[in-house]
């Protein structure tokens, strides 16, 4: 194998938790990365925000570069490390000025491929450069490669995953310690579990950007982003969590994406799952990814979805794949062959869970039925459930159905006026 | 990237389940295959034991070897996929002519490679070529890729796995229908699930040559299966299967490999596992491996252990990577850099879980506890629960100690001839 053997040339941009677990691992492993590499790994320069902030390594023997651009283009730097972050600003410019000038990337970047990904692909792919992100979706599980390499020979047919730790913690946590959902979200405030705009996390943005990514690799198509239809954990009460236990299944921030008769459904809402199943069995801030491949079936993957150690295992993972000479084009096949992606919006029938809390009055529950009746919606399993002043919570199992079917059932209820506050709504999915 | 565009093509030696499964892959999906590849994959040739076999696929368009060593030197043969089985014979001497003569090996064979991986990858690595055997471990799952690739920039701590899918529906299927081990192995083998010498998999031969492969990668150093501890499941009694689910455990043919300050110990033996764990959840056929790295913390990786269609995407894996121009040494480092395995036998210590039947008569048990004590064992629980005719079953779970105190204690108290019949001694590992 006739390969290079000179020294693999870093430039890390941002020096955050994962910036800084890049740095200790390349200083307390040297022999073992060169070792796995095939040659040495070296950082030649970084950069972040502060020069003279202590963040406890030593980076004296690394050039320091003004901001993240002028690293990008740095003569000494074969790898450009973009962990700035953003999905516009000096992520976007410095990738681009990296490619420009010839760069590998290797990214942890989940929005800004994201939103960019088709552009950015296409450019590194004219350069003859690679763009790498294991490190972007569900931090230290391979999810990336198991699925761009290792089942490559399969058809994709559905990917799931719980890929926001922070919403997961919230949810375990609700169920756990009993507390409604403003109690914990202020303590994942207070942990630092949140981004510094939490509906990233709460959201579902942060792990929709994810699953359009996992999306593109799938099915083939460009990333699309927008077409992830979006749904937070906001509305979800300890009251929906008790009572989905109470039916065997647990409430998970779950994203699916998966290829239909009318095209690609990607989704990233609150849904139930089996308590049994490996997704509902998975607790506080841990991810968990599902791929279904026509032949492997069923393949699921879990680990810590953040944090310094798994990241940047994640992100040394791609830079020794390049420093061995492993070169892919971004989403698995050629960015120019990518197909614009059709979106299907609820083209995927399932059961619903709904919680809507109705006006104490003669013929409120007799209207629910008769609206979910006339949206084709049948029921599984309905009961009213203890009583409050002037209303009483109900709850709906229905059989399959779909998400317009519900909204229009929904929007019928509010319409007649037995319906107080927002009605719940959610998915159980099958996995 | 300047890479070959040429059809990439294959000699298939072995027709069975996973080389039709190959077959019927390219057959249905060749462009999406050639879209990831970068190139065409074709298969050139074929060969099996019975040529006149009807196989459900259409072999018509392929040339016909006469045999497998025949097939791996043939010219219009870039990729060799060895399928025959078996550690010596056909196999070895095929994999050796298809080095030999200048192609890559893609194989599902792990007995060849835990006995003869050293000098086969030293030889791939000499003549320019790669091996590739992602097949071999765990069937779908991509552990392989996950621990070379992956988790490359970490330390790796510990392996674990249930990879022996025979042995792990064999242990469910005895808890949830309450049968003895006798009759459920009739079972298997009525469905076909037992290899021809049925040693292999209740024996823990199988799992153990996927073990030994797991641990050369992890640590660096040289395959080394005679250092595999091994345990067969044969001893278990459906007794234990419910005496350790009383006490929240389930009972797994689990290899576990870690490198400890005297060497690398490599375990395949029936462990308890809290019935809770993801290991402890794994239910019939499905494999689990669960890798432990320095920064990435726990990965569990879980799919279908064997089988057509995982075994084929787990081969396809490994000849689009080839297809794509990734080239890696067998281990992840080049072979001759692999360190002579130091083998630590019984290293870790662990909570031992025992059973024995003793002799009914006064002092029995008495005597079961002092050869504990003088072994330097102390016992967490002791239980003698119910009463046969002339002697009385006593379980045991100690604290903290070694197989090599375990078995002295034991060896003790058959001595004294309090014990009747074989204790049953196994290990609680902390997963």
């Amino acid at each position: 194998m006739a390969k290079t053997t000179a020294p693999l040339r870093l430039g890390i941009a941002g020096l955050g938790t994962v910036g800084t677990g890049i740095v200790r691992i390349l200083q307390n492993n040297p022999d073992l990365i060169e070792a796995r590499a095939g040659r040495k790994i070296e950082i030649a320069a970084v950069t972040a925000r502060d020069k003279a902030k202590d963040r406890g390594v030593d980076l004296s023997a690394y050039a320091w570069a003004q901001d993240p651009v002028a690293l990008a283009q740095r003569d000494d730097v074969d790898v450009y490390v973009e962990l700035v972050g953003g999905d516009e600003g000096p992520a976007k410019l410095s990738m681009e000025a990296a490619i420009a000038a010839g760069k590998d990337v290797v990214t942890a970047n989940k929005a800004l491929l994201a939103m960019h990904g088709q552009a950015l692909a296409e450019a590194a792919e004219d350069a003859g450069r690679v763009i790498r992100y294991e490190a972007a979706v569900a931090g230290g599980i391979p999810v990336i490669k198991s699925l761009l390499e290792g089942l490559a020979g399969n058809e994709i047919k559905r990917v799931m995953g719980v890929m926001n730790g922070t919403c997961n913690y919230i949810l375990t946590r609700m169920e756990s310690a009993g507390l409604p959902y403003e109690e914990v979200f202020a303590e994942a405030d207070a942990l630092g579990y949140l981004e510094a705009d939490p509906n990233l996390d709460v959201g579902g943005i942060d792990a929709g950007h994810k699953l359009a990514l996992l999306s593109a690799i799938s099915f083939g198509t460009q990333v699309d982003f927008a077409g992830v239809e979006l749904e937070g954990i906001g509305a979800i009460s300890i009251e929906d969590i008790r009572q989905a236990a109470d039916m065997g299944y647990r409430i998970k921030l779950l994203g699916v994406a998966q290829m239909t008769g009318r095209g690609m459904e990607q989704r990233m809402s609150p849904c139930l799952v089996p308590a049994s199943s490996p997704l509902g069995q998975l607790e506080g801030g841990t991810n968990m990814v599902v791929l279904e491949g026509d032949e492997v079936g069923q393949i699921v993957l879990r680990g810590a979805g953040a944090g310094s150690g798994p990241t940047a295992s994640a992100v040394m993972g791609d830079v020794i794949d390049i420093a061995r000479g492993t070169r892919l084009p971004t989403f698995g096949q050629p960015a120019k062959t990518l197909r614009a992606a059709r979106s299907a919006r609820a083209a995927v029938s399932a059961p619903y869970y709904l919680r809507m809390q109705l006006m104490d009055k003669p013929g409120a529950l007799a209207k629910v039925a008769k609206s979910l009746g006339e949206a084709g919606i049948s029921i599984d399993q309905m009961r009213q459930y203890g009583h409050e002043d002037t209303s009483a919570p109900v709850l709906i199992v229905t059989h399959k159905t779909t998400r317009s079917a519900i909204d229009e059932a929904i929007s019928d209820c509010r319409s007649s006026g037995v319906v107080i506050g927002d009605p719940v709504a959610l998915r159980i999915e099958s996995v």
